[in-house]
C-alpha cells in the first residue's frame, strides 16, 4: 500500500515497510522542525477536520501537524451545525468534500463509517476514530513512541489494560503489533471489558495473546504497560465501576512494589486509572507519546498528500 | 454598483452586469484553482465570520473561499461569547470591526440588520442571512449553478417550493431572477407558507408569477425545481406539519411519474423534503450547487476586496 | 525584565521602561499595519489560545494580533474538550505544550494558576485572566489608550468604578498606575464590592488612594473614569443588585450634570452600567480602547517572541 493519495481508515492494510517509512519520516520531520520551526511543504493545502463526536485532543494534534507543515485547517464545528436540522453525516461529508479540502480528518461514532463513505468522497480520509473500531493514527504514534524508546517493534511484551471491549486504541495497536514478529500482547481487563473476539481472531497466529484480570501478576514480564480509561457508562452496574477503580489503576505505590517497571503509556486524557504520582517515574512516557503524535501525524499527512 | 469596497447586503442593488461579472470571475477562479490548487490573491487579508445565529454550512463555504484565495479567517464564536453577558450585537460588531478585519461575513436573525449597521462599520459587510429577509450570496451561487447548466439566466421557468414565507433563499433568488427578462417563477407552497407579499410586489411586472399548492400540477413545465425546507416551528399546528410532509416532498417515485424532470436544486441541508433516492438522477444538482458556492464566494470576496 | 522568551503572568514585574517599550512598539506596529495591511514578522509561528473559562473578546483580539503579525493560531476549544472526561487543566496544558506552540495565551478561573503552571510549560505563557486576580494585557492596552490620549502615565487622577472586589481589570490597572509617579486612584464602589485589601496594600505608598461610594462626588476631579461591570451573581441579595443598577451607571444625563467630563473607558463588553447614550460624547473612548488592544497585543507577542 502506497500512502500517497490514499485513505487511512485502518491499520490493517499497512505493511511493516509502510509503518517503518512513516516512522522514518516522523524522525526526519522532527529534525527539520528543530532547525526551521515550521515548514512550507504543505503551503496552499487545506485539511478539513470533521469531528462528528466531541473531541479535541486528536483534532488539536492534527491541526498543529498541518500548520507546522505549512498548510491550513478548516474545522467543521459539529456542535453548532446543521446536524441539528437533521442532516445525515453522509450529506455533511459530501458537502464538505465539495468545498475541495486536500484531506479530511474524520471522527464518527459508527464503527466502519469511514470505510462505507470513502469511495463517495474525493479527498483522502484519515480515520481519527470510528466508534470502538479503530484509531490507526493513535496506533502509529504509539508505535513511533515504542520504536524511539526501545529501537524495535518486534519481540515485545506489551500489556494493554483497561477497556478492551469498547476502546478503539487497543484494537489498532494490537493489529499493528501483530504485523511484527515475536510480539506478545497481554490483555489486562475485567471480564466485563475483555478484548473483543474479532481482535483476538485477527491477532491470533501472529502475536501471542495472554489474557488476565490481574496487572500485578504480569507487570514484571512487560516491556510496556499501555493503560486506557474505563468508562462508567459501559458497565452494567455502577457498583462494578467503583470496585474496578481500585483495581485497574496504576500509581506510584503499585509500581514501587515491583522490581521491574515497564514503560508506561496512555493515549490521554487520563482520569483515575493513571495517577499523577506516576509522572515522576522515568518510565512514564505518556506526555512524550502525545508529543510524538505531532511528528507522526505530520508524517502521515505528508505521505498522504504526496509531499 | 461596483462591488469593490462595498457591502453586499441585498441582491436588489446588483445589476445584471454585476451578476454576470461575478459569474465570469467564479469560472475563472475555478480554472485557476484546478491549475494552482490555491491562490495568493488575498495574502495578508483577514475575513471575520460573525454568525450570530447558529450555522456552519455557509460559514464553512466562506472559510474555504477565503483560504483558497490565500487569505485567512477569524471566527467570532457567538455561542461562547459575551453575548451571554448581555452585550448588544451592535457593540459586538463595532468591537470586531475595531480589530480591523478586511471583510466581515455576518449572519443575524433580525431582518434588515446588516442594512442598519453597515454605515457604522468600517469593513465591507457580506450579508450571510438576515432572518427571513435575504441571503444574497446563496442567490448568486444559485444563479451561477443555473447558468452553468443552462447557459442563461433569462427565459427560465423556476419552481420554488417549500417555506416561502419565512425562508430567505426564495426571496433573494426571486429578486435575482426578476432582473433578467422572460422568467417565470412558480411559487409552490401551502397557504400557511405562501410567498410574502413584499416579494410578490418586488417581482411583479418583472418576472411572471404563478402560485400553486401542487407540485405535480406544474412540475412538467419547469426548467428548475428549487426545493426548500419546511420548518416545523413555524407552523401553527404539528398536525399540519405531518400532513405537509407527505406533500411537499420530492422522491424518485414522484419524479418517475413525469415525462419531464426539471433540474433539482436545494440550498442544503435537507431533511425529509428531498429524499436521498433523488441523488442518482442526473437532474439532481444540489451537491454541485453547494460546490459552486465555493467559487461564487471566492468571486464575491475577490471583487469586494478589489483584488 | 526583558520580555523576550519570558512569560507575562502579572503586571507587577514589569518596569516602567518595559511598559513604555511596549507602547512604543504598539505605535510602530500601528503605523506599519496602516502601510502594509499585514506583516510577516511571525511567519511560521503558532499561538495556542487556551481559554478554560468562556470568553471570546480577549481571544479574538489575540487572534487578530497574531494573524496581523503573519503568524497562525490554534484554538483549544475547552467547551467540547476532554475536560468533560475529567482531565485536569495541568494535563491539558502539558499536552498542548507538547504540540510545540510558540506561545500560549491562557485564561483560567483559578487566581494564580499561570504562576503555578508556568515552570512546567516550555512555551511562554501570556495570562489572559486568572479568575479575579490579574489581566495584565488589559492593563497594558488601558495604559496605551491613556498614553495616546493624554501623553503621559503619571500625574493622573483615575477613577475605577464598579466591581473592584472580583474584577481582574481594576487590580492589574492599579498595579500599573502605581509604577508611575503622581497618580491618584479613586476606587468608586459599593461597600459590598470595595477594592480587595491586597490591591490596596500593593498600591499604598506608590499611588494615592481615595475610596468613595459616590461617582458624582468625585467625577469632576477625574482625568479618566474607568467603568466596569457589576456582576449579579456576586452580590448576596438580588435586591442589592437592583438598587446598585440605579447608582453605578453612567449615561448622558449624568455626564451633562457636570462641568468637567473625564475620558470614559470600559474593558467591554458592557451591560447597563454604561449607557449607549454615552457613545456620542467625544470623551467616550472605549471602542478606541478595544481597537488599541490589537496593537498592544501585537506588541506584546512580538516582544515575547523576540521578533
Amino acid at each position: 500500500m502506497a500512502l500517497c493519495g490514499s485513505d487511512l481508515v485502518s491499520i490493517i492494510p499497512l505493511s511493516t515497510r509502510d509503518i517503518m517509512g512513516l516512522i522514518e519520516d516522523a524522525e526526519e520531520l522532527r529534525r527539520a522542525l528543530r532547525v526551521y520551526g515550521s515548514l512550507s511543504l504543505a503551503r496552499g493545502r487545506i485539511m478539513a477536520t470533521v469531528f462528528l463526536e466531541p473531541s479535541t485532543r486528536t483534532k488539536l494534534s492534527f491541526t498543529f501537524a498541518m500548520k507546522r507543515l505549512g498548510g491550513d485547517v478548516v474545522d467543521f464545528d459539529a456542535s453548532r451545525s446543521s446536524l441539528l436540522k437533521g442532516e445525515t453525516d453522509r450529506d455533511t461529508l459530501r458537502i464538505i468534500d465539495g468545498y475541495g479540502p486536500d484531506i479530511i480528518v474524520l471522527r464518527q461514532s459508527k464503527p466502519g463509517f469511514p470505510m462505507e463513505i470513502k469511495d463517495e468522497i474525493e479527498a483522502p480520509i484519515i480515520n481519527a476514530g470510528d466508534g470502538w473500531n479503530e484509531h490507526p493514527t493513535q496506533a502509529l504514534l504509539d508505535a513511533y513512541t515504542i520504536w524511539r524508546r526501545l529501537g524495535r517493534l518486534s519481540d515485545l511484551r506489551v500489556g494493554i489494560m483497561g477497556d478492551l471491549r469498547y476502546g478503539r486504541t487497543p484494537s489498532s495497536l494490537s493489529y499493528l503489533l501483530a504485523k511484527f514478529p515475536g510480539n506478545t500482547i497481554y490483555y489486562i481487563a475485567p471480564p466485563e471489558l475483555s478484548v473483543r473476539p474479532e481482535i483476538r481472531e485477527k491477532v491470533a497466529g501472529k502475536a501471542e495473546i495472554i489474557e488476565t484480570e490481574s496487572l500485578e501478576d504480569v507487570i514484571e514480564e512487560l516491556d510496556i504497560l499501555y493503560v486506557t480509561r474505563l468508562q462508567k457508562e459501559r458497565l452494567p452496574d455502577p457498583s462494578i465501576y467503583e470496585r474496578l477503580k481500585g483495581i485497574y489503576r496504576v500509581d506510584a505505590a503499585l509500581l514501587r512494589r515491583h522490581r521491574h517497571i515497564p514503560l508506561i503509556m496512555h493515549p490521554l486524557p487520563r482520569t483515575w486509572e493513571l495517577d499523577p504520582s506516576v509522572d515522576e517515574f522515568p518510565q512514564a512516557i505518556y506526555f512524550e507519546q502525545a508529543r510524538n503524535g505531532l511528528y507522526m501525524r505530520m508524517s502521515i499527512v505528508k505521505n498522504i498528500l504526496c509531499l
